[in-house]
């Protein structure tokens, strides 16, 4: 918030009204009610992001107008093309990210500085949930690198691109089947390495559970893993990470 | 059988005696009995192998031997150090191997040719598993090319050996933890390759099923994979292969 | 791509300009991009089979052209009724196999020589999955014996194809439910044999992970595993092995 | 009770007596009490036998007793050798059945006729619960054909003594790893059949439930399964079903 | 068959000229073939019960008819309404049970002497299974005696019934969720005891997998289990039953 | 039954009538009928109430209409939105909650006093199984104090409605994903507190197993659970307890 | 602590030292220290209860020895017998109950009011959880009423014992394998029901995972449950039950 | 190395020397041999770390000595206590700790600087692993601050050292059971947060998968978890983050 005072996006005395109504706010719904933490992003740096997936359109574009009415901005993941449309139509003013089932609204705020963050993917099946990740960390004021379709079957294609995930802070790695991308990065670069699971697969490896514990027995070791699918989660720990490094120490 | 007569280690006559007592032969235990099916080798090209871990040290020897007597050499996995110990006893001629809880008995039989076949470990921790291939392979006649610990966290190991790997027909992959290996060599060499997985490991991926399933979701296609630590399945398996690719077409 | 200049399907100056965008390229999509290795048949022998499971219509009929722009023809499997639709639409020149759901583009190249492949399968309901398999094994220049519906619990149906399934070099066995069908063939045959198990089954058989590990555990020992539904992995294993046992030693 | 008292191994005075102090019996222990279920045989048709597994020597022997009070005869399963060693000391009148793991106490009382019943296993290591199901059987009163190692590997084993298998009114075929046996026999014969699982294998095959599963899939219908190494279970279904079948209709 | 000549619904050259095609036909799909085991009824006592759920219409249609053309009658199970109603249009002759999925076609044949058997079920949930089950036993010969919605949570309701199930020879429990049912009436009742567990429940007991551990743990002695929602495998084991128990012995 | 006649909404004469057609009453349905246990409220306090998942609209609604004749009122869950409009066609005097998926009918009769309930609950996914708890208190007779929204990411929502909750006699705790809420509230508050796992969540949590555990395995001691999204065991368990807690001991 | 002031066994300048010192205090072990939570009890009503199994005999003692110091008494449980007997040697005061693996030191501490419990368990097996929690509700101040040996396999065992049962405030039901006893139980009772797993069993039901999951999804509504063998958690639960109904209202 | 170059514990000739024998250096056992990756450092900077549980004591002594050799020092972790023994043996220069299972050998190498990382442990249970995190961090060049036993059933604990643990770059939190401290502390605090499940537990939580699955799901956004106890794998994620933290942007 005193980001968005200082780069003029917000007038000091919108910002005291907005600290006055703080900490939260209720939302009544149709049965039942949504509590919006507007201190989270004081408390742990990050602003909360909306979880469409066991929320109808109605909640969904409650919880987004009122996060982006105190905070200039809002974004909302797992939100299937259906409901999609729907808050499109209660809130014209949203953007849908079609691929990566996200929502977003209001105009960018400013954030802290960060490091530049690569997000490798395996295949052309993880690019969905690789682009949540990328458009996260944006959300979260952090630059993305894309390296795209890198599976280790096809060694080359990974290594012809391994300098440009080398001039970023953190890597995090999408992949689904036998997920063994992040093993081989791991022991190719040095960076924080954040490996995400999809769920990529059939068979044994339906519903990702095999690509996540595969990354959490890898054998390149410091790799650190999200849930399945799981692009918010991987892309808030990486912005912490890479806004860490942009700090003075 | 009939290579033993060629190579002049079984008279015409004893061949003739043994042939007439087959095709299986019944082993009276203390409780119950075996049936040793001496026919397997003319049906299948691989005579039986004795399965030692729900075995008792008295049902190994007797098993052991009847198939010795018969073929002129017997071999036992998964015999555990006191079991070994105890066998031992009971056939003095027998010869342990420790690591690989293997115990033969009598002189190799001449076996049908065979191709090389490369066996490729992951880590120090797999060595028992591919050292049960290994001597299973020898014992059907097939020359080894050991190759250990190079797991992909460390790339340039592997690729250091590549050229190793490539001389030979088929290859055993043999790893733990996540597995990967068998992915990365499946995008690198062309010939038929068979994955084992291991148990080693903790946490998700203790008793192997990790391993076992990031192999049969491997991304490089044309693996096949063999149940948790069988090194012997995997080299009938190879072996099967490689006599094919040493018969004429 | 030497057999077809030898073929005569390509002219010497078109495989050098194709030889010169090698190694691979990459398509744009909507979002993201995939790298195609047109490299992969070089290095391994195969080449990229497409998996359509997790990719839209548009991202298949790309890379399936681009596949076969190089190479002048290409697959894809796992191609459900809609989108074949849909990349037949895209693609009029390619044929929908409807039952293996396998969409093919362009003509049959010439690949190295391979012995025959039998194909087994155990009931009716396996039949889409033996057919994926036998699709793959005719791409790749294999000829393929089709042996239907012989579960185990009619042995007799089993033991009357016996000699049919002899005369080839390799045998995929396709079976679900308990999936008994590899290890009785297992003690009949000396051929590599090379299992796949179907998610064909209900209760505790439902998705095929019973007909998995019942393959894995088989007391016929050398059946090799691929994953549940894998006809194009079990495809890819065998034609390597046909082609070894093609070649002269 | 009736069948002892007309046997005359019992007197009508003690079988009054004896009908006088039921249903049932409290026993003592040094913490808490069992309650002893005179009148199950009454119920049932099939008097208590004593699950030693999780059971002290001391419970043990005192169950024993008791029941061998009333009914003459007693015998308790799952009795590992440490513990039936100790229970032998506290009534040397037992009878210890090592591999089996069972202990018998009394004089074999006079039970309902009954038709023979097969049991059947596929290997060595199935031996002690298929050991269990027949010690079983004949307390109940049953006559058993066994037929041991007869495992669908080598099918002219299991061929060979078909006849014998079908001489008896029920079958119970008990089997490890990946359990194929209850499905080629459930096609070749027409007795109901009763697969016992055993916690027999490696591997994903480890403690039985493979076998277990793929005999609950088993695509020769009508086969019906109990609980892994249940030898006892298997073996009182059978009896009932031997009993039902020696009554005249 | 014999019976049908004997009861005169098959002319003695009507049944020679069947046997003379048997033991099996073939029938040619769209793609693939089916192969019809005409045989399984003499080796078996018990005819091919046609398996719906991974079969098309054409193919169910096909098969009933056939199985039909030569046995005078035939049965299908897992039929869902949709495939019904195809297989009604292409076999007008085909009764149709809805609620049970079963799709019957031709004449009930006569079949051996059987039992009665009870067919007892906890809740309205498991209506479907049970009648799946007492719709096989009918078909092959046997009488049923319905009992239903009796779970343990009001035990008087069973207790009310219990003279009824007493009468019959076998009985086929039906339950889902916790399936407590077979324990309480193996302890009531002496005759043997089949468990069919249903995939009724929710949360930790959705799938049946609860039901059928719970039946398999039963700690009511001598009760033997199919798989989940087996209606089938429960009936044709029931009557296996009950006809030897009609048998003098 | 009493609590209404003194209550004047039920005439002694009805009662008579009522309490003499008693214990329980079978409807038939299509196939097969229900065993409605009108005695259960008097054996155990609670009246039936119908678990309309695996019913049909028609099964439901005879049912509900069936027990509220006889007790003036009936209640019934998981009715989906189809199903619940059917039953309104049929009952048009039905009552429909839909976020709960309730449908109730009736006059609302007199209960036993209780004190007052807490059902708390962590998210905004979390309110239809905390909402089917509600429903089922109040209809049982109990008060309830909601309290929503208020999951441990965001400490301070829960400890400003502390004592809200630590006014009630008991608590009923609602959440999905990890669960964390009954830890933390078992550390802040005295009474009995019952856990309610939500099928909210994916990748690792989907369908609810991991809150389902997570609750089992607090370090708050004390806390019961019930099965995953299962809000009417919750709110009979509390109900319970509130009327024990508003007896005078 | 009021209450141990009342009864005498505290002097009040002793209880103002201790109120003193608290909320907790932390203790050094060899490595790493314990905090001691002595305000546990003023919070929650229950004080802290010792968890042995993955601390060492001197963290046990220590901690044991802390909590006795301040509360007059203390309890530890899973204290396997060789721990037990480290303890002992280091506080000669304590308590050993073998059975229960509880250890206990102190005088029992004057306790809130509280109503009798019953301890209901299904088998011989299940007396050490069931003793844990009766040891733990004694602890805490309440009465119990054991009842043992009661599984539904012999029904009328039960039905003897209810009346006892039905004069508690609360049962606690503890039963392993397939665990009935709570469904039967929770049909006739009608107070609070909390049900304990126990991990008695064998092949399916190792673990206690079957009796848990059978008792979450009783179909007698109303039951709550606690994790396998966790004596303790339902002791706690049921002691604040307990205590409630004592209360006026 | 040039780190200890710079320092003066290496001299500029030595270093030239190691640097030739790089990268890597095999060893032989007494079957097989490992391959030390002495050039990791220089790829990831991080050194291998011995991983002992699957290795001999001589394979670790061996592994051990020969890394230190080149860089100094060197560290082992999961030794257990009969191992270390074994190695302290082989090597009486190392170091044993015992409760966190690591042998160390040599002097503490000059690593990059790196900031403060927090150390947080649920439970005195969770000591083990939280150690071998401390000492894997002091030996790659951090500052540890611990915090122990702060679990979240007694909040009050944890707020009291949130000072401590907000004053560093990162945090560690280490818990079993249901592991609800990541989900607390990830929204009080601002740090990047790796969670550590420890396989501390019984019943459901045994071997921590739900501790680890309960993390994986935590609706405390941006935390990222490590395979169960790996105390290493935390720490080597941890001191990357930190390392980047104390580099200027």
């Amino acid at each position: 918030m005193l980001g968005r005072v200082r780069a003029g996006s917000l007038s000091p005395e919108d910002a005291a009204r907005l600290l006055g109504e703080l900490p939260y706010a209720e939302i009544a719904h149709a049965v039942g009610s949504s509590v919006i933490d507007h201190h989270r992003e004081i408390r742990t740096g990050v602003p909360e992001i909306v979880y469409g997936a066991s929320k109808t359109a109605d909640q969904i574009a409650a919880v987004l107008g009122e996060l982006a009415r105190v905070a200039g901005c809002a974004i909302a993941t797992r939100v299937d093309p259906l409901k999609a449309a729907a808050v499109k139509t209660l809130l014209p003013a949203a953007t849908v990210h079609e691929l990566a089932r996200v929502v977003a609204l209001g105009v960018q705020a400013t954030r802290p500085p960060a490091r530049d963050i690569a997000i490798v993917c395996a295949g052309t099946s993880d690019l969905a949930v690789a682009e949540e990740a990328a458009l996260v960390c944006e959300f979260l004021g952090a630059r993305v690198v894309r390296v795209h379709d890198v599976g280790v079957a096809g060694l080359h294609r990974l290594l012809a691109r391994l300098v440009d995930i080398q001039t970023t802070a953190v890597v995090i790695a999408v992949a689904g089947m036998e997920a063994a991308l992040p093993s081989v990065l791991g022991g190719l670069v040095g960076q924080p390495l954040i490996a995400v699971p999809t769920s990529v697969g059939y068979g044994v490896s339906v519903d990702g559970l095999v690509a996540l514990a595969g990354m959490l027995s890898s054998c390149a070791p410091g790799i650190t893993v999200v849930n399945i699918d799981n692009g918010v989660g991987a892309a808030i720990a990486a912005v912490k990470i890479a806004r860490l490094a942009a700090e003075s120490p």
